[in-house]
């Protein structure tokens, strides 16, 4: 280059170096193009004829020049520097860029030996895309390299720190895309760098690729001033970098030498804090990548300017039985970028380019990290039978569930905590979840300033529940499995719903995993749903939802598990088992209150691991069928189950009550539905095919009509939540909704017309009792002591 | 004060107006610890007892003093400047603070007249807070002067944002937690500023309240340096006036100059735009106040730091039978403000502290705006009609419905542009759902920069959707609605999901607010879900979920209503109906591809009106029972099972088919549960009570189930959604999720035997049918021409 020579500065790329980064980013933006339209003539040998180019034309090209420009660049350094690093798409519906870039380094054909790296295997990979039976338009699982999908928006930074926590060696390189950053989520997930330790944690990246514009609109962080989008990325605590422009020879050279600067700054960043033991919360590089939606696209399209404008956002030319002429368009389009240069006559990329790119699990495509099932160990675990509370009888004593279960987290934790590979996350309700225990072994982990009157705060630590947002929660526990690691995600349970959308994209993830066997299964994402809907105090009407249950059951049965254990032996034995479980999202939901204990360890153990039973010491009808069943799914409702079960045994002794609890609640599912399910046999064998069912349930009524509706017995009726009460008494809200005991003695009585006038007069009590602790709460703000010190009495 | 003369700066209080302003401060602190406290014995009058507190202390004392600052400071600013001005309380768990300053200013007592302005008054606001019976602990529907409620946090600006657009007289004060700062939608919120005209809008003035803690962490605002933080908020648009200290007196001048800065600023900007029409997006004043968290409420309890401190957050001391010495510690506290120099013996408080707050309307509690339905005015609509699309038969024409909503929505938005009422929003997705045509008669409003290749962006306009957020489309439209406006959300249907927790929070608002005869009712919340599950092109897996129909339905029935009009009449029927309710939460579902069209606009209202129907035209069995139902809701399973009926009547004519198309989904539900549902009657008459029904659903199929577990006929069979395919052609879609009029028809041969041979025969054909399908579409890469061209043919 002329300009080289005439320039004194000294450059990161030699002439030779410059073009053939340009030419491989061409490469990749052949390999991008060719994908998004072509069916046939992948290499342009012959005169591009319409019947080359897809019937239906799909794709995002406007990302796509620009992170193909990235790719390059992070080749460039991994290979420079040996580094450990991986590539998230955060505008990964530029999948044409991230599947062209892992074909060009080698990866691709090594995962689909089918896809070659010839003009055969160029034909597969362009008509593949984005095609009945191919892969997405999107980065996606059958991505490699990839732990992020493409579609959804917004949640690539929060992965990109679950992955680099506690990979002290990795470079997470997020590029996050300008309409992405419009997002909640990834708004606050700026932040993160409050939560990133230098010494114990990797680094990331993130590469705000300001292109412009959205769908049809531009972006906010394109729009206003450069003195503004400095300010903003400074007080989220980063140090900004940026490389603007549009020529591409003069952007090469921009970006390899700001690189080298962002290496340096994170090189020098963990150096320090490494040597020194300086835990001073640095401030990490970032790089602000402004360039021309739709790069090297073409620049005007029947007169309409495309390249730099959102209309570059989605396929740029149309190319179709109706506009013919832009079929010499798209060819002139492709062989601008030569590719007469890249590829050899077979269609192979020329070597000299090929050697650009790293090699082996140097390869981003090939970076272990983004295939974690490959890193996973197993969880050193301890015995939960050591945390067992001992139950002498049924209801005998009270216990606190989640204090119990943060007991055995904590040990958890410290029998971890060498191979650093299991994790606790929350939106600041760790110890409102009474999960207290934990931080006797570890911290909550925290690099902003720490002040005097801080409690379990530490700049590393397995704890990370000091920023108020579940998507962070969500994100990083997700990007923390998906590397090969374990955790939960501790959450009130209204407020998971906040990340509905997020766990569907992590089913759908496992989902489409389990279909490809070079997927490697990756630990459970665990829920645990505390503080939930029957245990109120501070809060009220707006902290009432139990109905993530009935989201989670709407994902495909082979990904999704849903527990909610009576006591605490039982969630114990439902935790360890979740804590040592494979590619499931496992919600359970668990009290914090005292509420009585029901069960010892062995009999929670055989309880758990049946899922669902009858409980023979609350039932009478042994030896018989039972005149009613009163099954009860939660620790709520089975404890107002029970206490029906007392009054109906005591004034209707001569009426066989058969009790059932549900700790596993898909057994309610038919096996032919979900691999829990109970086949119609056993469901009957329990349940009964005609005896009335009075069920009390956790959540939302209907969801175990949902679950049953296949079943025989048609005589249920399920009692729930149904949106009513707010802040009162944990028993007033149960009457509220009708779970408690009363309404579910009048229910069964209702249901048995036979028991006659005996029904009715304890009808008429029940309704007394009902209507004295309505005046005497409202009296005395809580419930009758006959309420509070309610003991099962097992005779 | 001696300060005071020794000062030579001029105070923007007197001596006399800072006492005033404190002891009016001192007594909503009084009036809020009482409220979290007392059970009795309201002014103290004798020695605090434990008797007099209540047995169940709960509520949030941390925010609390901090946000009675700010109200009282309010107050003083409106009087001075008669402002048109109302507060929202984004830490919103402090509902203390609101409701005690809500009763000083007298709003309270006007509005529940038991609540009087003296002692007995005082002990009833005292004991209803938290109380069974009472009111909640948030700022609630029950507060007077909100439009927000605490609780879920996040989402309290762009409510802000919401009542601010097209109200250009208004300041909307808006408190910003900094534990709710944390949060997604809050922290892309502050870049709302770009969407607000200066001329043709309000103000919005955010207050952060940084009391530096959440429940048990600090916050990150709080810990990151001063110049972190005034980097990030004038990154974010805005100028940033600092407010910091503990010591009351200096706190109140320094609020109060700073007061006068801000209004001065916002009536300054205000001034210039409108009197020079100068659009250009203004650096709009924010407040950032930092005081102690808990500020005046205990320092140490038992050797624990209280004030200033996490401990704070919610109930600093505990008083109860284990705490006897608890009693004294309370009492202390309460005394410490004073109340025998606030309020008289009777319990009133004294008339020279009353006269600070505004009058009558002015006062933010009576504001009119956070009553939106008092200011509601009817939308002028067009005649729906005008926008028909002429069907001469059934399947005659095809339609892209959305297309045709488009210009509908555009004659609503020119008919009410005068009234400034009206607004659609969306995240970037308006043109996308086929909506364009609104965009002749207005623009897509953008206070950021506009160059030259955009479309449809001005200052000004009917249309937000330049940020690419579900949660300020949500939170602007619900602030928009809540301030007496009308408007709707259009989002891909798949992407809805990220606001399941929003919607949940305004659907739980919405049935209080029924139950509260003082709260008038508000426009329904629309909802139009274009893009939906079975209409993918450019996206795939990711981009499917039709699953928020059965989030929706969890809620209340008294406040949610789902629409699928299966075409464009049906459509322009529909929303047309939604656009004039009231107080509900309607979803509508909508194609924008082109289908085929079923019914004349007469028919289509008929349809609508009934929102439930048996299709004569389309059945063979007039007259007589049918042998199976061949039920279809949502467009596109309206097509297949069309389709399938056509196939079943030329193969099968003597099989009496009889079809039933759905538009109004609680129809299938009980009238018991549901105002719109049918009675098992007429459901019956229907559906029949035996015959088999094959339902061809738009969602999971479990949802139709769900809706119809109490209905006599048992034999329904649902197909649906089963999360199966990603990107394919339409019909493969449909045929992996077995909703295509192939599978459909061997649902019916399957079911009904007696078919025989004959069944045998077509099932088979059917079977090679889908096979060659298969072959077709991923040899082709589109569907077979015979689907394609298919047209019902109505013999």
């Amino acid at each position: 280059m002329e300009t080289e020579t005439k320039d004194t500065t000294i450059k990161t790329l030699t002439p030779d170096l410059l073009q053939k980064i340009n030419a491989y980013w061409r490469a990749a933006n052949y390999l991008s193009v060719g994908q998004i339209y072509l069916y046939d003539n992948p290499l342009l040998k012959e005169p591009l004829k319409l019947e080359h180019v897809k019937p239906l034309v799909v794709g995002h090209w406007g990302t796509t020049p620009g992170q193909n420009f990235i790719y390059v660049h992070l080749n460039r350094i991994i290979k420079k520097y040996n580094l450990d690093l991986f590539y998230i798409a955060g505008p990964g519906h530029g999948g044409p860029a991230i599947v062209g870039n892992v074909y060009l380094e080698g990866t691709w054909s090594e995962v689909y030996p089918n896809v070659t790296q010839d003009e055969a295997g160029l034909k597969k990979l362009f008509k593949q895309f984005s095609f009945p039976g191919g892969i997405s338009s999107h980065v996606a699982p059958t991505t490699p390299g990839s732990i992020h999908e493409g579609g959804e928006l917004g949640y690539s930074l929060s992965h990109a720190f679950g992955a680099a926590f506690d990979n002290p060696d990795l470079i997470v390189a997020c590029v996050v895309g300008d309409g992405e950053a419009e997002t909640g989520p990834l708004a606050t997930s700026w932040q993160s760098n409050k939560l990133l330790n230098p010494i114990t944690d990797g680094a990331v990246l993130p590469i705000l690729h300001l292109n412009g514009y959205k769908i049809s609109n531009p972006t906010v962080l394109a729009r206003i001033e450069d003195d503004e989008l400095e300010h903003f990325f400074k007080g989220c605590g980063w140090k900004p970098y940026f490389v603007e422009g549009d020529d591409p020879l003069t952007m090469h050279e921009l970006m390899a030498s700001t690189l080298e600067k962002v290496i340096k700054d994170i090189q020098g960043i963990q150096k320090n804090a490494r040597s020194t033991n300086d835990n001073t919360r640095p401030r990490w590089p970032m790089i602000i990548l402004k360039s021309p939606k739709g790069w090297t696209g073409p620049k005007k399209v029947d007169g309409l300017q495309i390249e730099g404008t959102f209309r570059s956002h989605q396929v740029p030319i149309l190319v179709d039985a109706d506009h013919p002429d832009h079929v010499q368009l798209l060819e002139s389009w492709m062989k601008s970028y030569k590719p007469e240069e890249l590829f050899d006559k077979n269609g192979t990329l020329n070597a000299d380019l090929a050697e650009l790119a790293p090699i082996g699990n140097r390869r981003m495509g090939s970076n272990l990290h983004t295939n974690g099932g490959i890193l996973l160990k197993d969880l050193h675990m301890p015995n939960f039978h050591d945390h067992a509370v001992s139950v002498p009888s049924p209801g005998a004593v009270t216990g606190k569930d989640t204090t119990v279960l943060g007991e055995f987290l904590r040990d958890v934790a410290k029998l971890n905590k060498d191979e650093h590979n299991f994790r606790v996350f929350g939106p600041d309700e760790t110890l409102s979840n009474m999960l207290g225990s934990i931080f006797e072994t570890t911290n909550r982990q925290w690099e902003a300033r720490i002040e005097e009157y801080d409690e379990f705060l530490a700049p590393s630590g397995e704890v990370i529940d000091s920023m108020l947002s579940e998507h962070q929660c969500e994100g990083f526990l997700e990007g923390y499995l998906l590397t090969g690691r374990h955790g939960l995600f501790n959450c009130y349970e209204a407020f998971i719903r906040i990340v509905d959308s997020m766990f569907s994209q992590h089913a759908k993830w496992l989902k489409v995993t389990l279909e490809l066997p070079w997927r490697r299964k990756i630990a459970s994402l665990n829920y645990l749903l505390a503080s939930h809907v029957w245990q109120q105090d501070h809060n009220g009407f707006t902290h009432q939802d139990p109905g993530f249950l009935g989201h989670v059951i709407s994902k495909k049965a082979d990904v999704v598990r849903v527990y909610l254990p009576p006591d605490a032996n039982c969630l114990l034995s439902v935790f360890d088992h979740c804590l040592r479980s494979r590619h499931y999202v496992n919600v359970v939901v668990a009290g914090k209150h005292a509420l009585p204990q029901w069960l010892t360890m062995d009999e929670a153990v055989i309880h758990c691991t049946e899922g669902i039973g009858i409980w023979q010491w609350a039932s009478n009808d042994q030896g018989s069928e039972p005149d009613v069943v009163m099954a009860c799914c939660g620790d709520t409702p089975t404890l107002e189950t029970l206490a029906a079960v007392s009054i109906l045994r005591e004034h209707l002794p001569e009426l066989k009550v058969r009790v059932v609890n549900v700790v596993d609640l898909m057994k309610l599912q038919s096996s032919s539905e979900h691999p829990h399910g109970l086949n119609d046999q056993d469901y009957d064998s329990i349940f009964t095919k005609d005896k009335h069912i009075i069920f009390n349930f956790h959540g939302y009524p209907w969801l175990v009509h949902r679950l049953t509706y296949r079943r025989t017995n048609r005589e249920l009726h399920v009692r729930g939540y149904k949106e009513e009460g707010t802040i009162t008494t944990p028993f007033d809200l149960r009457v509220q909704n009708d779970i408690d005991r009363f309404h579910l003695v009048i229910d069964v009585i209702d249901r048995l017309p036979h028991l006659g006038s005996k029904g009715d007069y304890l009808k008429q009590q029940l309704k007394d009792k009902l209507i004295e602790h309505k005046h005497y709460v409202s009296e005395h703000g809580k419930d009758l002591p006959e309420i509070l010190n309610w003991k099962w009495n097992n005779k």
